[in-house]
């Protein structure tokens, strides 16, 4: 690799005054790319062969991959193997992508070349163009920044997308997903403890069972989902994990001793997360194995949301026709053709997040089955299925949270009638007097349409004292939520 | 419904030559909506609450939305129920609809009520604004065209949204999918018929077998093709049943009698295709099993698929450390580390397109069985994840064809070693000297490191001239596709 | 092959009169096997290979591989290429394996080779054993009867078994699966007619909706699974079509000219169904697509079953803070704590059923794509899921029935309630006076908790003879389940 | 409860001698069961409602349900809430149960009440009888001992059986599967250790690259089931959190204050597991997500376990026309007609037991998702499902070691062919002359048939010397397994 003099850097704002095409050289000849484009001639080729869909290779996954090629500059400097002048200039460029100022410069489809090269040709010569422009070279004269021996340097596809990918996937978790979740969290505990006291009927095989509070009811939802919180914070941990330095098959094979370390301290210094290199690199090319692990906290936290969302919307259903102990916003009108009729939309949309993500994470665990040999070449497909199912998540938790949650009210009349109505309380006689005789309280209750304390003198087994001493719905639903 | 007359049409371009905001009302109230926008109050409230995450309800959708309207319409003014210039002024600006001019005004999210309702009334809203626009009258003012009450006339979103899915998915399947796999079939079978007597090894549990053509095995890909495209012809079926004349529940209220045959006739004739009425509206509404059952179709194609991109990209592994019998088209560089390197990208990106698809179907399966009474509320997201199978599938298919089957040529020298070294010729031997000594000369074959005729002399089972009357591979692939 | 006189044939009992073991042989040597069981050397290896799990390969399929036995020893004596005795000896014990005789000499592991070959070696072992006790000879001496050279003439394993399975899976689904589906929709549709006249109050997004009748909604249930039943029956037709014929890679190598066709022919003959040979055998070795249609068969089922079971028990939740419409037979007590319960468990069960169908048929789809090459090895596991819902689903369809649906009552006083106060018949209102006014009087009965006749007159848009006109609830269920 | 004076204890082996029938009795009435059967009343409705497939509860779980009971009859005696001897006889013959001794007595289906509470009255009903013939009593007539007020006592099938799930879950990962998994990287280590320095081609995209070493590879997939096994010991962990002391909604009605704790602390002592009580008894109720992490630590090991099997069997194809690297025992003859085939039938059932678990997988996070209100009814499916995998998981791990990899032997010739004649080895090339024209050298290599270095020579640019010095694969393998 030849020492090259620092080039004076123009300053010049981003983007590209042509018009027509230019020609792009890669290995396998000269090709035309828009003249006003930064990429080269693999990504151009990538955009013929890949006119797939619609689907674009997610741009935070460039924002990360910005991250990565300056990290790696940044090392390749510091050992020596590059110019300092050189690596900044990369540095410089590499931060412009994190940024998302050169976000149109990344036109590929996520239906590429499995491994990801594709797009990380496109970040290389992205790169390298844009750092050739501002160092006043010729763009696509490849020199004096090469999108492979300089942007690339020390580095294979096989390495650095997983990299990227890791480096995306956990700062979509931690930074756009987990501070949702939190959120949601706090307003459902909010109105936990707002109505710790209010006794309601329980309900299970969706048949009416004993009594337990309304806050006793949305304490469980709120431990269900910091369960699937703290499921999601450790299936995030293998990320944290780095390939770079594994190059080709994992080998580090033209990467310099330490390049590993040190390449996933620097991100690590960037990025403020506690990356570290990958202790088997061969794992670390060949499985995306943290990435499904990954997948499976965001399945954790769907199923979780789920089952709030349906029980939800059963608890508002109504208003006069269902149960109705719940009263959810009304946001919007509900029907084309009923009128005033309002309905549980931000339940029906997380329930539809929710399938969509269960769909997601079988794509995910199907495609990390399917490496092969020393690489898995499914990379595209999981990514953007893990980094879609965390943005919908994350934006269903929010209007969740804001348009459903933290407006809904209760019913307290009808709560109370329910309450007062059922004929399960029966089950705290059952101590006393066995659940025998308990058993046949319930069916004298229901088949003669008595209540509770009716069926029960009617019965024999109790007599009036007794009963209200032994029926009270304040004192059978316990204390706290931890149970007996 | 007072009768209007006929306003004066004004012939004005698409557009709304204003800025800032303009009020629209709905049944809540009024709320503000950009005024260079033709949607309404229903749709602004929409994209409030559901802002999540980028996915759009598909393009595709309202396009159908058009024809449904515009068959509406004009049903409702043959039956006397709207003013004819009404429905003419409606289906002219839903030709446009489904011609696409009005896409920008679609802007509402996946992610909404499960019902689709809100879709459906931003389709009212933008035809009612722009008719209202071409009638001359105020943007805005519900008059003379109103949103609900006949651009909906005779509708619920209940049921003229299944309607719209049934349609565009049909569409979409029979245009955008099909054609793109017959001609890959095409393609494959070109060259199965050019390689029908190239004779291979074949390969069982991976193990070397007896031999076959590679016209043989490409039929056995046709084959399969043409099944899947059987099953996917037949699992289409079911979406020639509209919804449209259910109204809400499926009962037909507030459309008038025979609605439900002539907006089906209508919309067959509209679209030339065998649309007929649901014999069974309140399994129209509750259900969503006819499009589940089309995403079965589509994973039935994409099982294939996979099949047939992983055998290809493992018939040509390599180039000299592999199986190495085909030769894929060198499309672009395979490396950003390893010089020369190139890959079987088409067959990774069909890979992945076929783990998305399967996705998806597990998505659609559990979303359809998820309605609940008499509405399925998980519409969107059994649609968005349908169509997007389709265009992946659709464009995996021509590309895959273009960029990998059509070029795909034969390494015969290697197809033609791998013949001659194989032991597995013996089972021609087997119906003579019978399944035991034939076992033992392929062991002494293996054990000795011969060629099977010399393990076969060395046996004493048969003589040379035996030997090379049974052992040969131009007899031993049979006649045609059909086996024995 | 040398022609054998025809011994005599010696009417024993099934069943061996041996203690401790006897050694067996095949192509890798001797092993002991129990002397008791009919079985060979390649069962007992895969016994030791494969003791994993419980689930052993169903019985059904070894009764269906006695029809192929039987059908290939026919085809092959009436070719000449067997004895007619050593057929018809095949044939009679082949029929004694069809007919359950023999199950317990039938112990393999589903987790197998992939191809099935050890089940259906152990076919040819236990008829071969028992054809030669018949015969008089000498347990394990293979002869006058081999397993492999005259009970697997011109057959391999790879074209044997997924022709077995074809055979079992179908009669499965004919035998075992619809005729409890039909009587299920039978039941069904008797209820659906009883309450054809019951008007009950709709509901969709779980909200208030207007009005069907019971009937209405029941007929949707049933016209749901007739379409179900419809999908499953076309789904099968693949089944129908038969590998036998293709031998070991599909160019029918070692099997006579014909001997497709005849089988084929045969087995037709043999279980009254209209099998063919399947028209490519290259497909049918190296995919198993048919399984994967038919399981999407089963899949639809599950799905519309689900969701029958989710409606009914929600619509029989309670007694007294539920919905309360449907009373459901009370076939057991429901709690161990709480007295007089009584749960939906039918319906629990078939929501159990319906969700391990549909993990099945991941499972089978996964496997379908893995083919590779010119064989796929993932039959066992295909077939067993295959069959596995098809039982499950068969037997709960018939509970379901039994227990649950045939037994169900209406609450007609709780229906009749609801009818009366739900505020959504308003939309009757609408085609006279507009949408937007009917709206704001659902709006003003909900805010001053009206009934929906004292918010109309309130709202002074409709006089107490106009309301009474309109709002029938008899009137605004239609006619019929076919919509408007 | 009236206080009873201890019974004499018989101690008569387990077994009743009685033939037909005899009454018990429950709340719903008498009804006859098998007279030497020690299930009561509920035990025999459910055998007649859940006659459904041929799936029983998994027997393990009824061993963890022994630990249950025996806990809590110990805690409540230690309450004073029952005698010591009633208390001691319950925990006597809970023993018996755990031990495996009354398995026959437990027959109900997997598809029953998807609280589990059959099964618990089952266990609840055996144990009763079982103590009331210790005691000299009545076998059915509920005294000295009965089912639901002493052997129940504290509990409801609503927590009880969650927490024997999570029990016979967390022992059966722990005890059954875990030492395999082990077993298994042991032996994968032993071989990756053994062939450290054997230097092999890298195949990345199933194309050549750059050379690994075999041991290099075996180490990646070591550390896969490493990070695999560490990824189930993770999931295990929400198992730990015990629902017992909720009772029959969450509050923990009838169990006295304390029990929670008491109960888990018992079930810890008696296991030697750190068992703890579930902080919110609500979410152990109305969720099952622990279960369903669980299952997704089981995929994660299906997922590596997938790709090792599948990798293993593609490096052994051959013997003469596949890659043929590895040569896996010989274990039985693989075809029924090809003679002296042999196939890897263990990677194929190791793979087949992937698609398995993966396809569970998808039924237990589809049925978690499902709890409806304060109960999760979907128990018995979600605990078969993770049962089942648990079981062919580590089953297959067993064979798989013991039949494949410990036997497993290299084709070193093979190996040192492929890494001499691969082009791939340019890489090396790269940092010196640079990538383009390194990929030069490789387009001459394949163009014209050459050897790596006679094209390195042809271009010009290298000489001999140079390309000596760097190409040598041993020098392009690294050092160990972190990459540079």
């Amino acid at each position: 690799m030849t020492e090259t003099t620092a080039p004076h850097i123009h300053p010049c704002p981003i983007g590209i005054a042509a018009t027509g095409t230019r020609p792009e050289r890669d290995s396998m000849g000269v090709i035309d790319v828009p003249a006003d484009r930064y990429w080269g001639a693999q990504t151009q080729r990538s955009l013929v062969h890949f006119s797939i869909g619609t689907d674009r290779m997610p741009l935070p996954l460039y924002h990360a991959y910005g991250i990565v090629k300056k990290a790696a500059a940044l090392v390749n400097a510091r050992e020596g193997r590059m110019p300092q002048w050189k690596a900044d200039l990369i540095a410089q460029v590499a931060d412009d992508v994190t940024a998302g100022k050169l976000d149109e410069h990344f036109p590929l489809s996520v239906w590429q070349t499995g491994s990801g090269t594709q797009t990380n040709m496109n970040v290389n010569e992205v790169i390298a163009n844009r750092a050739i422009q501002l160092a006043g070279g010729v763009i696509g004269s490849q020199t004096p920044v090469h999108p492979n021996d300089d942007v690339n340097m020390g580095q294979s596809s096989n390495d650095s997308f997983p990299t990227a990918m890791h480096v995306v996937t956990l700062l979509e978790i931690e930074d756009r997903l987990i501070p949702r979740v939190k959120e949601l969290i706090a307003a459902l505990n909010t109105k936990a403890e707002a109505w710790k006291s209010v006794v309601k009927i329980g309900r299970t095989h969706l048949q009416d069972a004993v009594p337990l509070t309304v806050g006793q009811e949305w304490s469980g939802w709120v431990h269900m989902l910091q369960d699937a919180l703290h499921v999601l914070e450790v299936a995030r941990e293998g990320l944290f994990e780095l390939a770079a330095g594994g190059t080709a098959v994992g080998t580090g094979l033209n990467a310099p001793p330490g390049f590993s370390k040190a390449i996933a301290d620097k991100i690590a210094e960037l990025t403020g997360r506690p990356f570290v290199t990958a202790p088997n690199k061969f794992a670390a090319l060949a499985g995306l194995d943290a990435m499904a692990r990954a997948s499976s906290g965001l399945r954790a936290l769907a199923v979780v949301l789920l089952k709030i969302a349906n029980d939800t919307r059963w608890l508002a259903s109504g208003p006069r026709c269902g149960l109705g102990e719940l009263l959810l916003p009304e946001n919007e009108p509900g029907s084309s053709i009923m009128p005033g009729k309002v309905n549980p939309t931000q339940c029906e949309a997380m329930v539809m997040i929710a399938t969509q993500v269960l769909g997601h994470d079988n794509t995910v665990a199907f495609a990390a089955s399917q490496g092969q040999l020393d690489l898995n070449v499914m990379r595209p497909v999981i990514l953007a299925n893990c980094l879609h199912s965390i943005r919908i998540l994350a934006d269903g938790c929010h209007n969740f949270r804001i348009f459903s949650v933290e407006g809904t009210q209760l019913n307290e009349a009808r709560i109370q009638r329910y309450v007062n109505g059922s004929v399960m309380l029966v089950t705290a006689l059952s101590p006393v007097i066995g659940y025998d005789k308990a058993a046949s309280i319930a069916h004298i209750a229901m088949e003669h349409d008595l209540s509770l304390k009716e069926a029960a003198l009617k019965s024999g087994y109790v007599d009036a004292q007794t009963f209200d001493r032994l029926i009270n719905p304040l004192d059978m639903v316990g204390h706290g939520v931890g149970g007996a």
